[in-house]
Formats: structure tokens, C-alpha cells, sequence
């Protein structure tokens, strides 16, 4: 297992703050609550105070389950609405503005994200957080700017180690859910139930390993509709048939982390062509995974991948990039595994590969992991035991 | 089988642009698009002028499949990110401008909801749409104020026929999924598992009776953990043991119209005290349904549940709203069932009637269905085939 050493996550986010003159940041989004402070929250409508020079401060509803709380953090709650009371909302706007005045903190030294854009879901993610509430805080959190917002997301770049072992616990349950589609790859099997069979065991793990929560989305697409794999990702009712090849991408969230996963894998016997398309992803994947290292370019990796692609005339058909950060979200922010991208990988970053080629009307593949840069290479976080060598 | 008669959907939108003086509405999140059009988008970024006097307009990115777009709407595909183009939006920006001047229309003649609190997910939805994109059509949408927003909400309290036809659908899918859960309700199965049966049945519907999109969230409490079923939902490892009250919310979402259902049932036999608050949760939620219908307050249907809880002392422990709207989200805007709400029922509402009791520390109950009025009274869309009599 392959160490990582960034700084701390609490020293950080002391950088951030200190290198963008902010005094605290407010939170309420669910993945920048995870990246905060590891907490998932049930309801989405808890808000945290990162104080630059005290201990972190979180407000949940008084509804909020108690039992996997954060570590080192203030806990208080806040009324709920309903029967008993009306307007929580401005009973909570008015304790986190006692907070902050408490500590003398000025509007213009806190910064906070009012949009759920790209956002996770709290652990209820049948609906979306009400953040018209967040819109309450900007008289007390002005202090946001591109450039301040620009620096929190970066802070999703480099992992901790504890943050790595959670995200470890995601790919290992992701796991778990694709050797499920592998046992599922069946003639006259719907890719719905191929996908639903996946989602099961997935959600199936809460309770072992410390897990409160683990969900995944999987979306599967077999035979001609794999060549839609480029463009966009859902499962139909076309049922498998010998000689398809069948793509699953695997979005999956354990306790607030996440995974990205893809697997292409044949019905029984192939066509040749549409063998040789997956050896070629396979080597295309497993070359830019070996690339990944400290100090490297993104341009690099991706060229790794896209040029062997190239050598077979099918770079028409890689149509996207080759990776991005996971882990906090299904997409982490930051930069693109991207032709021509000269950021450069560091230790405790987790980016995917994932390479794929798409012939229209026909069939496509991609083949997708989840790779820890470490200080002298790299690792792959998603093994998958029933992957073939 | 009942009928509705409300007006039409695009008579309902027009009378609604007519009197807020607007002549467009700029639509994008996801309950919208089908609430306006029927149409649930696969990406979440895919936005529609609905023009008070032409057919309305839908862009969509180009990755966007093709095969369930709605009826009676102009379709133009607008460029995707990544490879072949730098800033999508920008384009996407100058079409809907470029249409909008076209017509003549003014930015304070267009309204808009900006913000995705409390929308639905697209059909990718492990992933929060980046309404970071909507702000930028502010400069074209001035129009909006608290009366229009609020306007615009009321538009999904009465549903059309053909939407009633909708959410029956799902509502069928939904009863698949509860004969699930009675089906897995044995000793030593954890929540998570029967939670897990539960959503894959649901999913496997895709493929059947035109359903391109379906997945259940489940959420099962048992024993002492559905004595919180009135706080949160969620499903733990706990296993079922003999005994037991088990509690189910379901939320099912089949082509992006929604319903809301919870079931509460015994593992083998029950203490004699458990079964009476069953029984006493099950009647005040007879006599709520029994209640609805046409003209008839929200505080008195509220009243026919609360009161027989209340006759028994227990109250105190059914602590929110007896119901709320619902069919384009897993909650609908609009007024609560709730004591004192004066607002009255309509033919074309649809409504929960879900009275819970939760004595802590011990074990809850709550009963859930959905519910149509009529012209006449009301219908039960939720048949439960495995509901006991």
C-alpha cells in the first residue's frame, strides 16, 4: 500500500484562508462538507463556520441522525421546520451571525459557494438540498471572489492519507458491484437488470466496514448502443445477446466518497473487429495508467493513452478526455486529462483513466480507473478481481 | 378509473404568462422541463424558451439522446465541451439570445428560477446539474420577481389527465417495489438488503410500458431505528428480527414524474402495543384518504388523521404535515396538509396522506399513499397489491 504525505487537510485549509485574507469559510454543499470535515449529511441543509484560527463550527438540524458525526468539530442544531416551528432557516442565519460577530469576522473575511452546481447529494439524494437557503448567508459571507473560489477548489486536489484509505473503501465496494456485472453478462439479460443487479450489491454493503451509506449508479449499454458510450451513459431494456460488447460506467458513493469506474466486457465470443477495438482500449488504458507519476503532465498521460489510439486511425472515435479527479465528488474539480493540459500530477491526487473509442452505429469501449499519484509513481486504487490479464 | 379536468398544461402556462406580463419562460431545471413539456433531460443542461405565443423551444446539448424527446416542441442541439469545443455555453447563450430578439422579447418580459434548490435530477443522477450555466441567462431573463416565481410554482398543483397517467405509472412501479419489501421481510435480513431488493425491481421496469428511466430510492427503518422514521430515513445494517415494525419510504421517479410511498409492516408477530399503533396509524390514514376531495380545506383533512392519533394521546408523537403535493417531484411546491391550512383540494391535485406516530426509543409507524382528487372525490393512484385489508 503506497503512502502519500501533502499537508493536512486542517493545514490546508489554513493556507487557502490565509493566502486569500479570509477568516472563515461557509460550507454547506454535501461534498465540501466531506472534504471539510469527512461528514455526510443526511438532510443537505447543514452549515459549517471553517474558522482561519478556531475549531470548526457545524450547524445540522435538529432531524439530522447523530451517529457519524465529524471528529474534531462543534456540533450545535438548529430547529426544524413543520409542526413546531416556522422559519428555522433565520434561527440558524441568526446563530451563525452571532458566531461570527463573537469572533469579530467581517463580511468581507468569510467566503462561501451559494450554488449546488455539481454538488453531491446528501445521504436522502432522492432530492436536490433547498439551497435558496444559502442564498440567506451572502450578507454575512461577501468575502468570496473567482479568485478565493478558484483556491477552495483547489483544495479537492491533493488527498490525505485518511482521505485515500476512504476512497479506497469506495473502490473496493465498487468493486464488488462490477463483479456483479460480470456475472450478469448473460444472453437475454436486460442492461437495466445487469445495472440493477450492480446497484444492489453495492447498496447491500452498508453496515460491514464502517459504511452508512453506499449507493451506486450504474449505467449499462451493450451492442450497438455501446456506441453511444462517448456521448452519454444510461441503461435500456435491450436485452444482451452473444458477440455484444456491454460497457457499465459505475458511479458510486460511500459514506460521501466517491468512485468512478469503467469496465467493456463481450457476451460470450466477439467479432474480431470489436475484439480488437477492446484489446486496443485495454493497452491504450494500461499505457497511460503506467504514465501517472509525480511531476508529470496531464498532456502527457493523456497522450499516452490517445496516441495509441491514434496509431490505429480510430482517434476520430476518443472523443473526450482521458481523466479528472474523483473522489470527492464523481467529478472533482480541477484540471482535465486534456491534449495539451501542462498541469503536472502531485502526490495525493486521484485522477481516472479512461480512454474509450466509439464507432458509430456499431460499438464502443472504454475502460475506466481510479489512480492514486503517489511520491514515486502511482497506484491503482480499483482493482477488480475479475478483470482479465 | 376517474377523470380530471383541469385546463390543458399549455392553457394553464399561458394564463400564467398572461397575467405576470410575460411573454417567454426560460426553463431548465429538470421538474420544470417536464412539468412544461414532458421532456426529462439525460444531463441536466438542456434549456427551453416557452414562448406565450409560439411553440415552445428546446435546446439541447448535443450528447443529449434523441429517442424520448417530447412532442409538440422545437428540438436544436447546441455544441458539447471537451474535445471539439472550448465554451459551449457561450453558444448556447447567443441561440437563445439570438431567439429571443428575434420575437421581440424583452428581458423583463422573461422569467426564470435560477436556482436547482429542490429540483430533480436528470437521468445521469449521480451528479447535480452545473447550474453555474443557468446565471449566465439572467441578461435575458429580468422578469422574474416573488409574485411570478410563486406563479410559475402553482402551475404544478393540477395536474392534467395525461399527467395523472403519468404518475399512475409510476405509482405501478412503485407497488413493484413494495411487494418486494414484503417479500424480503424475514428475520436476520439487514435494512440495506430489503432497501436494495427494493430499488432493483424498481430499475428493472426499464424497457417495460414505454419506460425509459426508473429508480427508486429506499429507505427502511426497523425495530427501535423506525422510532426515528418521523426525524429522517435512511437504511441501516440492522437486521430484521422477529417482532419487528419495519418502515419503507420509497421514492420512485419513472420517466421524471414521481411518486411518495411508505408502507409499515410486522416481521411475524407483533407486541401487542406495536400492532395497536399500527392499527391507529393505519385508520387515521383511512379516514384522511376517505377525507379528500374537491373544495375541501387542507386543515380538514389534516384534522380526520391528527384527530384519531390524538384520541389515543399520542399526538405528541406524529410530529409533521399529514401531506403534500406531489407527481413532478418527489415533493411538489404548494401548500402543506397541515392544521389550520386553509388552502382547499382541486380536481388534478395530487396529494400524500401520510399520518405517522414515532415513540422514541421504541418503534414508529407511518402509512403513505398518493392520492388524486376528482371531480367528484378522490382516487388512490397507490394500489398496493399486498396491502392487507
Amino acid at each position: 500500500m503506497s503512502t502519500v504525505n501533502p499537508p493536512s487537510r486542517p493545514q490546508q485549509i489554513r493556507t487557502f484562508l490565509e493566502q486569500n485574507k479570509l477568516r472563515a469559510w461557509l460550507a454547506w454543499r454535501p461534498d465540501e462538507l466531506v472534504m471539510l470535515t469527512g461528514y455526510l449529511p443526511a438532510w443537505g441543509v447543514s452549515v459549517l463556520i471553517y474558522f482561519a484560527n478556531a475549531e470548526p463550527l457545524l450547524f445540522i438540524p435538529l432531524l439530522e441522525p447523530k451517529d457519524h458525526l465529524p471528529q474534531g468539530v462543534r456540533v450545535r442544531t438548529y430547529p426544524w421546520g413543520d409542526i413546531k416551528c416556522a422559519d428555522p432557516y433565520s434561527i440558524l442565519l441568526a446563530a451563525v451571525a452571532d458566531e461570527l460577530k463573537k469572533s469579530g469576522i467581517e463580511p468581507h473575511e468569510v467566503g462561501m459557494n451559494l450554488s449546488s452546481a455539481r454538488s453531491t447529494m446528501p445521504i436522502n439524494s432522492a432530492e436536490n438540498p433547498p439551497e435558496d437557503f444559502a442564498s440567506l448567508f451572502l450578507q454575512l459571507a461577501s468575502g468570496g471572489n473567482a479568485q478565493s473560489r478558484a483556491g477552495f477548489a483547489a483544495l479537492y486536489l491533493r488527498k490525505t492519507s485518511k482521505e485515500v484509505d476512504c476512497i479506497r473503501l469506495v473502490n473496493k465496494v465498487a468493486n464488488i458491484g462490477l463483479r456483479a456485472f460480470f456475472d450478469n453478462l448473460q444472453p437475454g439479460v436486460s442492461e437495466a437488470e445487469v445495472a440493477a443487479a450492480v446497484e444492489s450489491v453495492i447498496h447491500r454493503q452498508i453496515g460491514h466496514d464502517g459504511i452508512f451509506y453506499s449507493r451506486g449508479w450504474a449505467m449499462v449499454q451493450s451492442g450497438p448502443n455501446s456506441a453511444e458510450g462517448g456521448q452519454f451513459n444510461r441503461s435500456t431494456g435491450r436485452r444482451l445477446q452473444n458477440g455484444d460488447l456491454v460497457l457499465i460506467e459505475l458511479a458510486t458513493c460511500v459514506n460521501g466518497y466517491w468512485s468512478d469506474l469503467t469496465r467493456t466486457r463481450a457476451v460470450g465470443a466477439l467479432p474480431s473487429d470489436a475484439a480488437e477495438l477492446l484489446a486496443l482500449v485495454t493497452n491504450a488504458q494500461r499505457a497511460a495508467v503506467e504514465g501517472v507519476g509525480p511531476a508529470v503532465t496531464a498532456a502527457l498521460v493523456d497522450s499516452l493513452a490517445r496516441n495509441k489510439i491514434a496509431a490505429q486511425g480510430f482517434d476520430k472515435y476518443f472523443t473526450h478526455h482521458t481523466g479528472h479527479h474523483v473522489g470527492f465528488r464523481y467529478h472533482d474539480p480541477g484540471f482535465l486529462i486534456f491534449p495539451n493540459e501542462p498541469s503536472k500530477l502531485e502526490p495525493g491526487m486521484i485522477v481516472t483513466i479512461e480512454p474509450g473509442a466509439y464507432i458509430p452505429g456499431r460499438y464502443g469501449a472504454r475502460i475506466e480507473d481510479n489512480v492514486l499519484v503517489t511520491e514515486d509513481g502511482h497506484e491503482v486504487l480499483s482493482h477488480v478481481s475479475g478483470d482479465r490479464q
